[in-house]
């Protein structure tokens, strides 16, 4: 899971089911506090891309790029969290289709990410939505300087002389398109549509799928994360403004009902609700059918066979919906 | 996570709390069908061992060795599954401390596991707790050969012609001790005494912390797995007859919550409840804590720390209760 | 919980907070397919209405009133369910304030309801976001004659010879407004917004009470059901087309987040979010809200009384959210 | 739900299936804190009773009769909670039977009953199973003072000025028998066998069922409440002691899987596990299969019939397991 960002750049771009015969044109764009949305959904796109062709732009961190030096505070984010860069209108994808979206680079844009403990946010105090009587913890701000030359993070603790080096794994918390049925959801919550999947496979060497439940998909990303824990306990990765390269291809006429990931190595499927069982059902069920329309197994070996192989990673337990992605290594749907 | 056998066999006895001067006695002991108990809780103890002693016992398969041809069924399983090797009295150990099982080695006692899939079991079919009015799966069963040469078992699908081969990470499903309040436990179930906690963390080179509610801790084990994926979610691993070599101590007048694990690399705690969301909140309170008391964090700064590095894994999601384990590499709770 | 016709048209309307003199001027506005809405979220209004006046408007049934005789299936059904008349735009209501909903009157507007049962829908099959491998229960449909003399729906069991009479207890399912956040959110969803709520509370004798957030309220509704039992385990109560009389008023600089109800005899608050042990901690911390704001008791007293005389009605557990109402009876919280 | 005591006395003794031609002979068992227990599990019976036979017993305060005046904590209560009468071995009672539970008299045998805020307890706090890092809230005992004349206990707010009269309906909050598997639970918790329901469904005019598990089923009970509110959300109802006469009977080979009640007037089956989701579901699902067995419709109709007119009472939401009760009237289960 963790990939060097001097590896990262020498991934190469691999072909495209787009077949296109040259170097792909690329799309620059540079998102601004004024330009970033807070929703996925339908809104008039910032560019238009064709498959095949790759985007280049940047993402704000997940507060809008405000939280900068010790005593800053929550009170001073304006927007809602996690401003989105786009949509992007992806020509010739339709409802039913699938897109195709491949990770070819993602750079940390700033020198230091920021970690928030929020009242009423995290998985061991009340929220929203399990809301408790007790006191909420109140509100703490860490920030990670980071260092290019050994590629890591600093995490100083606040309440004692300690601190320690933490390994870079940068990945785009945000990504999805515009959901199915009209709705548009916020940038704080994954669903069917992507969305706030806090996925450490939105990172290089991955292809993401998405379904596309409007003409042109659009696609919007951000909420950069320069590492992040499973869980995201505390509610933040470390947040950091990010500048990425994407790869957007479509596959007509397949459809899947939630987000997959791709590397060299496995087949992923999320699953995106609350509690965190019905999420694991969901990506199972998912893996499952993966498993069954690719490789030929039926449901019940699958089923079977995912019982002694799968891995689980469990993305987050503090958004709207909770993330589980369940993963198959490809050597196991292999004969041999 | 996967530990070749070869290597097993090389691992050397560390150091014990219990200062003992000479190489360990060793217990031997024979597990038969006769003497197997299906409750972790008080029972007449089937020896005593000292602290620092290893005990060498079998382990019967989940299904007490029953199932072994094509054709065979659940119906031919007499008693309830799981069943357990012990209790073993654990000399000096009384209730407010800690007892302490090193695995040292764990082999398989045959040469075929065996997967089921039951009607009312499994994370993705209706169960008793989450019964459905669908009509059940059908019954079915998976025999795995053991390669000791390249040490793996061997899927082969039962719908098509597809076969492969799974490394083998050998470790018990069940590892227990009586648990509290003077209550008794099915073997099916995991919770606050270890039981049937489906951790692949009860394998070579891990260390078990259990908490002691009774006299003599009353240490039983069983449910040998030759591998097991992640949520173990079609209701069992590749279930198999062991030899195990357990290392036992106790660290007198230090309380745990619950189970917690430990390897040269991490500290690991455990959650053992419905639904998963509150596993989940157990095994990350408990490893806070621990983090608290051994390392010097105080708990916000742990909760922090968690949120950017932890590992989560996902033991299974088909017991009567469900079990998550969080972890820290050790490297994050030292200064560095 | 069951109020008759009969009784329903003599309820009289009860003065307004908006002091208006005078009959209220009544709203009339016929809703038909073509412009019902499938969204609780921002759209062009279909009325301007102001606090103080009443609407009085139609509802279609779940399923745009298209199954009407044996053979009918779901197939025929093209829109999405649950279509909404509405939104009315309530003049002065701004963000932050509370919208007022007073049920006058809810009147069957079809001579017989349906009840579907449909593959994936239903607290005790897999669905959508519970999935289940096992084949899922085929689609059935079972018609409700009305028969006004008696006040009650005849269900005729399909596989043996029984029937029976349910009384009626008419109410909308759906009723509510643009959600926070510039969100909009599916007809099949409730949530804080109101929504999908299924609640019997929505019926006449109650007052509705919804967060205000968007200029104007947006309000929606529809879903009309004769009758429901508590959970609306397999999917749909006795769904029907209803003609209802609605009015509306503002309470400026009031906010509430979620929805809450008000009858003669009791304060009501729900909470809607999978699980239902969420869906419940929200309904109880906003009724401990409402007590400690409006009757002056501290929360840990409002707390404690809660324990000994609260009452929870569970409306359903089949939407994509799972709403739980908790309620006090006024006496409680009245000194004596 | 609320049967004042008067009327309770008047309640005559139903004809039995055991045929006994006279009046019943009386079991009149004293306990105290040195006979109780806090297990449901294999014990010494302290009594033997025939089918048809009646229990006349006390039964202690789930505090042990501890708590008796302002200033006393639950440090003072030096067992376990809800100390348990029994157990009684009912002759003739063999696993595969249920055992019938008449209630017929619940009277309070205390001036006071008490509540209590204990840290680590109740819905909208964090607790064992549910852990928060919050602070806990902090102790906070309730006194009840119990008036004859209007059958009332009362209520007074300690951070203010109120005070209020709670109408009385007593009944005991553990009922149970020996569980399955040779397992024993602790008297906290409600299960398959029962136990810590907290069901206002254990007062006069009800029948419990529960599975016989073991020779003689030994039943146990205790735990009286002289009120209690949907969820016992704060984590008690008004605790108090008990003198109960209970009338216990077999139904041979009538195998039942988990908890149920009647009345007059329903049909009630219990679910007990978390999350309540799961519960709502048990309940159900037994209610659907005792509709099927004894009126004949089938497990579909049964199950639309039930979305229609069901109620659902929640008990409780504090327990280690949570309990949801799913009730029909049986007119609806009449043809009519």
């Amino acid at each position: 899971m963790k990939i060097p960002l001097a590896l990262a750049l020498l991934v190469s771009v691999p072909p495209l089911a787009s077949g296109q015969p040259h170097a792909p044109a690329v799309l620059r764009y540079k998102a601004s506090i004024d330009t970033v949305k807070y929703l996925f959904g339908p809104a008039t796109p910032v560019a238009r891309v064709k498959p095949g062709q790759i985007i280049e732009a940047n993402t704000l961190d997940a507060f809008g790029n405000v939280l900068r030096t010790p005593g800053d505070t929550l009170s001073m984010v304006t927007g809602a969290g996690n401003p989105l860069t786009g949509p992007f209108y992806v020509e010739g994808a339709e409802p039913g289709d699938t897109l195709v979206v491949k990770v070819l680079d993602v750079q940390l844009d700033a020198d230091q990410g920021v970690g928030v403990l929020g009242p009423g946010f995290g998985a061991l105090t009340g929220t929203t939505y399990t809301p408790m009587l007790q006191a909420p913890l109140p509100e703490r701000i860490w920030f990670y300087p980071i260092d290019k030359a050994t590629n890591t993070a600093r995490f100083t603790a606040k309440d004692s002389a300690f601190s320690v080096a933490i390994p870079l794994h940068p990945f785009l918390g945000c990504l999805g398109v515009a959901p199915a049925m009209g709705e548009s959801r916020s940038s704080a919550t994954p669903g069917e549509w992507g969305g706030n999947m806090d996925s450490p496979q939105v990172s290089v060497g991955h292809t993401v799928y998405l379904p596309v439940n409007v003409p042109g998909a659009l696609l919007y990303f951000g909420d950069g994360h320069a590492a992040q824990g499973d869980g995201e306990i505390a509610g933040t990765g470390i947040e950091i403004a990010m500048r990425v390269r994407l790869q957007v291809d479509v596959r007509k006429h397949r459809t899947i009902a939630w987000p997959r990931f791709e590397n060299d190595q496995s087949l992923m499927a999320l699953g995106a609700v609350r509690p965190l069982d019905d999420a694991l059902r969901i990506a199972f069920t998912e893996l499952i059918g993966w498993i069954k329309a690719d490789y030929g197994l039926s449901e019940v070996d699958s089923y079977e066979l995912l019982t002694k192989v799968a891995r689980i990673h469990l993305n987050e337990m503090v958004d709207p919906n909770y993330v589980v992605v369940a993963s198959i290594d490809k050597q196991f749907c292999r004969r041999g």
